[in-house]
């Protein structure tokens, strides 16, 4: 049961820049995460983008949306800024592909200590194992179907839109 | 969709205690992480026990499975000594509880800056949302049937039996 | 032999800001860390000012001096940006005051797991413990003369001026 | 002005081993804090054992001794369990060298995230290039002569003597 992850950057994957003092990108740490859970998944990850969400363009989602309908793997996780993640989802619902995909995320990035990281991708790699084919968005421990989620911008905390 | 996390100790939620230079069981902190995992899920934290799994007896499993009998959760995660996760398993399955109940550990302690402890309570708390009735032990971002799992000694890696 | 520290912000004390996704100052980490570090020193801790230290004006500059040279204390540590930390050490120097004045910082934030901050910290307090009377930078190890120090943009390391 | 660092193992040092879930030791950890904390100083590392100090011999104490008065370097920081560090420093007083030689440790195990350690590390360094030709025990931010020192057994903190 191949797992695909889909990396594009966002806070999950920020890291310090010491010299300039800035927030920046470098490489994704979802290889050092998966090793430090002791996973044992089939997993294979793909470095998409690495941009902070609020940057992602409608040709950014197309390219998501391409490599999701291409690649081989039936269930994929994708790692996304929190921002804009439930435009991501529902580009990816509409595209109704025949297979299970999870989006996750960051409130804080890994490499300042994150716990969120950690237990998101932990547990976005266990909804996609588990749930039905569908397009969801994990985080704050729960799944949302992708055309019922939205992120408090105030709260920084996921909900249903009804 | 309430869920029940069963503390019974385990490496999770060992500490070193720097007086005396060993490792002990204080208090759990299963609450604290799933603060820093932005947890959101309606959960109920009961500690029955707090102890190595190597030390739990007959009568500490008894109790295990009352206890997941007896409360009114459907959805019960259970945090266990890694050692004899697999027979603490094989009793709640054989008492063929009519609830989703699953068994997570860590290989190193929270308080030692376990990523395995984050992932994993991650990931079995989205197993026990998605999974149908039954008892499963989710480690290494897999889960397993009750009756198909054993920890592999050597690799500290949890297996099917067959 | 009681020491001052003075906070005036810096690197040392940023935080991330989950909800803007930028780095912030809340408030001072100093008393954690000497809580961590075990320390048992006579310390008394003063909040300045809380800036980056590209934002440090003269008249900021001034304050410093002024509460150098006022407080009780014969023995000061002041946690500082590296960005202008020569700058503050040079004026702190010109003022001539009879006391051992010990500027630090860091290079990446405590609360981001800075090894360098927890290290630096504890340099500083034991060169002003230790070393004549006179302005210090502590950085890297080492101690600089307030007349003879400069960072290095480029590598981030401070060295003598040559 | 070099130093020297020597490793005799302690607290310091100790690793969690996951598949024997005990406390021990693999490797030291020193160079690694020395990079973390961004030191430029110029500093050569011994490994001369990997002891917990309650297994401290006399010949062990007779080693380090040897090492102290035969190695070229003036300032030595010696890294040791703290139970008997004041033992051996007694040792290294009373053999009467040349030498500035400063003794830490750690209440905590530095893979543990413990900050004593990289605090403790930054104040021996500070104190051994900054204090006359001695013997000291650097711990709790302060330093102690060799013969008025000793650990409070019941609180973990090192104190005077009288």
């Amino acid at each position: 049961m191949a797992i695909k992850i889909l990396v594009t950057g966002g806070t999950f994957d920020k890291e310090y820049d010491e010299i300039a003092g800035r927030l920046y990108f470098k490489h994704t740490h979802v290889p050092e995460i998966l090793q430090l859970g002791r996973s044992h998944l089939p997993i294979e990850v793909d470095t998409l983008m690495m941009i902070d969400s609020l940057e992602m363009t409608a040709a950014n989602r197309e390219q998501i949306v391409q490599h999701c309908r291409n690649c081989s793997e039936p269930r994929i996780v994708i790692t996304h800024g929190t921002d804009t993640m439930e435009i991501t989802a529902k580009e990816l619902g509409r595209a109704n592909l025949d297979k299970t995909i999870v989006l996750t995320g960051a409130m804080v990035p890994y490499k300042f200590g994150s716990s969120d990281g950690l237990f998101n991708l932990g547990s976005a790699l266990a909804f996609v194992q588990s749930l039905p084919k569908g397009v969801y968005v994990a985080m704050n421990g729960r799944y949302f179907d992708w055309d019922n989620v939205k992120k408090n911008k105030a709260s920084g905390v996921f909900e249903e839109i009804g």
